[in-house]
Order: structure tokens, then C-alpha cells, then sequence
């Protein structure tokens, strides 16, 4: 099976590794808080969109479903990226760091935004001469976004 | 003054702000180790290099200087990145998310190799059927960039 985009997905599904079933979750490792940055790139653009966090429980369904779930810590529940506003973010790689603390998400973004004041990507402030400065477009109305779901 | 790739850099050094000098270090939302995650992207490939932890001194000193520093939180010191290996990272953007609480450097990479592992990136491990899979290539030994020095 193979992505619109012709790569191959859902060859990490389910992967069991060497040391028994889901090992591969036991290989990271999480904070105190039991979490783990997660980085999400845009496969078509190579921009990075987000930084959100995961727990053990995000991960496992970003990997079994191909869709980013995320742990969001300020309202303390699993959140699965898109689910209001339809922004999901369909995922081709899962990747790891050497000292395997930071997940990197290569993903294809749904309606070309991440973020959720209407820009493409959160990253969307540059240090500039005075401060921070927002240098990119907001392409969607949030309250469109968000006011009708 | 421009950098070798002829984009203009030294625009954000020693930024004002509204609110007085330095202002915009108070804008980061430091966590409780007053810390904040920052990304490493490699201009010139659109690479995610590395996720490292900055400190306000950290932060500070690479809009100073426009080479990566980070806070070591295994060794409890402030690291400029490249000092034992050369392989620095020279910043020509420092962006911040929308809720100013991870930072995303624009970097060229030194020598290509953002790893201590050698490599060019640190995200080298793919999840495959297996589990963690590392499917980038070590272009120096690090025996060799670390060792001599």
C-alpha cells in the first residue's frame, strides 16, 4: 500500500521489535511527566509546523492510526490534532533522536494549517530588530475554524 | 551585511522591544527549569537537526552571537554547540511558536553533521516493522571528531 504521494505507509504499524509487542514505546524515553516533544514536519513544504507533546498513549495511536495524537497539557486529555477543526495531520514517518527523548513527525497537513490562530505553522514570530515579529499570513479565520464545530 | 548565502542577518541582534531592552526574553514562556525546547532546522536541506533545551542565557547569547547555544541539562552548563567538534550552527532566523513556549532556529550546519553519533541529523531512527530503525548513514567517525581534542 502506498500514499497518495507514492511513498509507503503503514509499514510501522503495529511493529513489534525484537523485545515482544509494543517495545518500541519502551526504547523512549519519557520525561517525569511521562511525555515526549514531538515535532511535526510538513512533508510537501519541509516546514515545521508544530511542537505539541505526547504520552505513551499518543504515540501508540499516532502510530496505529497514521493520524498525530498528541498529549495536551493544559487541558490534560488526549487530543488527536484536527479533531475540531479538521486541520489533521496525516502521518508518513514516525522518527526518533539518538538520545531517544524527541519524536519527529513527518506529516502531510490537512487544509494547509497547523496552527490554531489560522497560519500554516506555529512558528510564526521571528526575532527581528524589535522583538518578536509575526511574519506569516493568517489564511483562515479561527473563528470560522472553530466557531460552526 | 549579509551572510555567504546572501541573506541579511544582525538584524535581531540586541532587539529592543516595546518594553525596554530585553523585553523579548521575558515574551518566552520558560518552563519550570526555566527552559524552552528549541528546534534546529537546517537551512540550505530543510533538515530537522536536533531538539535541545535553551536557557535565557542560551537564547540570550545566540541572538548575540548568531551561533546555537543550549543548556546542557545532563551536564548543568551552558553548551555552544560545536565547541569540541567544530560543527557549529550558524543562525540566521530564531522564530517562536504561537504560544511562546518553543523556539525554531534557521541554522547552516558545520560540516554537515549535527550528531554526536556522527550523522547528519540527530532524528536517524525511522519506526518500522521492527521498531526503531536507523536508516542514516555515519558520514565521521566520532572517534575522529571528538577524540583529537
Amino acid at each position: 500500500m502506498t500514499s497518495p504521494a507514492g511513498r509507503p505507509e503503514g509499514d510501522y504499524r503495529n511493529p513489534q521489535g525484537e523485545g515482544g509487542a509494543m517495545s518500541w514505546l519502551e526504547d523512549v524515553r519519557w520525561n517525569d511527566q511521562g511525555l515526549v516533544p514531538a515535532i511535526a514536519q510538513e512533508a510537501v513544504s519541509g516546514q515545521v509546523l508544530t511542537l505539541a507533546w505526547m504520552n505513551r498513549e499518543a504515540l501508540e495511536r499516532t502510530a496505529a492510526t497514521h493520524e498525530a495524537h498528541y498529549w495536551s497539557r493544559s487541558r490534560a486529555r488526549l487530543w488527536r490534532k484536527g479533531e475540531r477543526s479538521g486541520h489533521v495531520q496525516k502521518v508518513r514517518e514516525i522518527r526518533l533522536d539518538c538520545d531517544n527523548d524527541a519524536v519527529l513527525l513527518i506529516v502531510d497537513q490537512a487544509g494547509g494549517i497547523a496552527c490554531h490562530t489560522g497560519r500554516a505553522r506555529c512558528f510564526y514570530q521571528r526575532l527581528g530588530a524589535q522583538g518578536w515579529e509575526s511574519d506569516d499570513p493568517v489564511l483562515a479565520d479561527p473563528a470560522l475554524i472553530y466557531g460552526a464545530r
